[in-house]
């Protein structure tokens, strides 16, 4: 009995490897191609599976990039600092960093943003940034970090519009080269309204904390995968 | 000669009156179909033009495109009112009208955004659109109705990214029905960092200036086309 567990978690897990691969492969050619044009063998070349794997998980081109879009939220983790006002900075600097380096974030903007043939508004991944924008600033608001007239949810959709207009117009006129700059200069207009002004010297907004943002995060993701790996 | 001379003006204003059609007629199937989608055909049925005054006037689907995003900065007239920061506001107020009833501009925002199989993003209108904001700030500037530490072109800049998120987002989760909400939350984050306090309670930011200032700015239009209709 012990040993059959064994094989079906075994057969579980390869089978969520094998999902993640092939939704990393349909993120990089959408990234690259868009909706339209991307097609399901360069996806399946590019994540080494055969169509027969790919099709047991997502049954068209469509369900894929509906794939890539449930998982936008999914891979930032913002490593704890002490302060809930400078996690929400550090969440921006997470996605920027994200929109410069990871396919799935990179594809799921131009699969919400990109007015297609297809229609993705229904799965766009806006609402729910809002809500983690939204919580971060309502644990603040708890702590003092937050001035009391902030309605979190207000404010967590407006970052997240403004963002997406930063990352929108900064792919249009540097290929994303200047977004860091971008994310800055959004603080420096943003913070004032947002948290008291004590706080204000205190928050880190310059660009280079998105280097130490994700190096922080690597190194949390690092610890974790080497933790769950000693428990096996 | 005069006579001839008069020809030769009623001629020109007939070519001038026929291209615009042709761009609007454009600006209309790109708004509807994307570029990729949009057909000739189309454009040239709802123009009411022949193929060839069409192709006197644009080689090409590309160059009708081109034409459609030289235009975005060209019909917004901000009406004056006194404050150049209110102005300010206002000329997002009438771009935000615009999202929602001119094709010109909701065809132009499509074509930069979209990133389709042709590359519009030589033609982006947003370093013109800043230079407007940054215009406009300035001048409050040398009024003191701008903060002293503010630098119009990156503050200019900075508004135009987060205006087109805004809209882009408004588009994807409600159609830009709720566009005119979300542009008055921006002034509510942005505008303490750019003016002085004292001003806050005088700028109109609420979404019911939209309506208002759109109807300031078709009595002025108006009365300018009657006037040189008058000079006629």
């Amino acid at each position: 009995m012990a040993v059959r567990h064994e094989r079906v978690a075994v057969r579980q897990e390869r089978a969520v490897r094998t999902r993640q691969a092939i939704v990393r492969a349909a993120a990089s050619v959408f990234d690259e191609y868009g909706f339209e044009a991307a097609t399901v063998a360069e996806i399946l070349s590019r994540a080494s599976v055969t169509k027969g794997a790919m099709y047991f998980h997502f049954a068209s081109k469509e369900e894929l990039a509906r794939g890539v879009l449930a998982e936008q939220t999914l891979h930032v983790a913002v490593p704890e600092s002490g302060s809930k006002a400078q996690e929400l900075v550090d969440l921006t600097m997470l996605v920027a960093h994200g929109m410069l380096h990871d396919p799935i974030l990179r594809a799921g903007t131009r699969l919400a943003l990109d007015q297609g043939a297809v229609d993705f508004s229904d799965a766009n991944p806006f609402g729910e940034w809002g809500d983690i924008c939204a919580q971060l600033l309502a644990e603040a608001q708890e702590r003092g970090e937050v001035l009391p007239h902030v309605n979190p949810k207000k404010t967590g959709d407006f970052i997240v519009g403004c963002f997406t207009g930063l990352q929108a117009v900064s792919r249009v006129t540097s290929d994303r080269q200047d977004l860091g700059h971008r994310i800055s200069v959004m603080w420096n207009h943003v913070l004032p309204s947002i948290v008291p002004a004590s706080m204000l010297t205190w928050i880190e907004t310059g660009e280079e904390r998105i280097g130490k943002v994700a190096a922080a995060a690597e190194a949390a993701e690092a610890a974790e995968a080497s933790e769950a790996a000693s428990d096996e």
